[in-house]
């Protein structure tokens, strides 16, 4: 029996539900907070177990700052049929360094593969606190 | 001749292209500052002039506050060719209201069209101050 909600007809997925669907995309959105404002950036990731890891230039992305709050959204949107799923994993920012040794060489493993070129040397997790998810719509 | 960064492969879109891809499209994920951390939530939108419209319940949306910082993202990604583009609008949260009867009229006309059920009374803005763009990758 799925949780929904009779108003809006807004399904919650369940956390398993969520998980899966991390695991099978391999792009999504970050946002932070940088200035005081909230900002968002497309990134290739990947799942360390529960956790998220992109990669990253020196930049903002890297330059917010390790525990800083942070969030990562992924979505399938069929807009014909006006109906879509997101989900968002909150948590907080951690640069995984070699300092970290065990961490360091089971991150850098993943197949995180940047669709942008050049150097990505710094790698970011986003330590997870929450997942969350829902689907709208018909089906 | 696009601005292309040499060693990122990043093409820079322009202000217009920005506007036109946010003109096509009719759904986004806004990001809002809740609680000292990042949040994003998928919205279906309309463009008023250089800014952003959405409905919304009552509920956190709505709650973070005029005048709070905001911005939304928009995107096509191609998982197969690893290219895609993103636009971000940011700028700042405006609860259009009746009290403002000019504005009210002109953006409860708009197209914005929920996919989820349910009423949705309150008409928010993002009121633009920044607009940018990026691709990735070939073509």
């Amino acid at each position: 029996m799925k949780p929904v909600d009779a108003r809006t007809r807004i399904e919650v997925l369940d956390h398993a539900t969520c998980m899966k669907l991390l695991a099978e995309d391999v792009v999504g959105r970050v946002a932070v907070i940088a200035g005081g404002s909230p900002m968002i950036f497309v990134v290739n990731y990947a799942l360390d177990g529960s956790d998220v890891v992109f990669r990253s230039e020196a930049g903002t992305k890297v330059d917010i700052g390790v525990r800083a709050p942070a969030c990562i959204e992924i979505d399938g949107l069929d807009r014909e049929a006006r109906t879509g799923w997101s989900v968002v994993l909150a948590g907080r920012l951690d640069e995984v360094t070699r300092y970290d040794n065990a961490t360091w060489e089971r991150v850098t493993q993943l197949p995180v593969d940047p669709w942008a070129a050049g150097d990505k040397p710094r790698w970011m997790r986003i330590v997870a606190d929450t997942v969350t998810g829902r689907r709208v719509g018909p089906g």
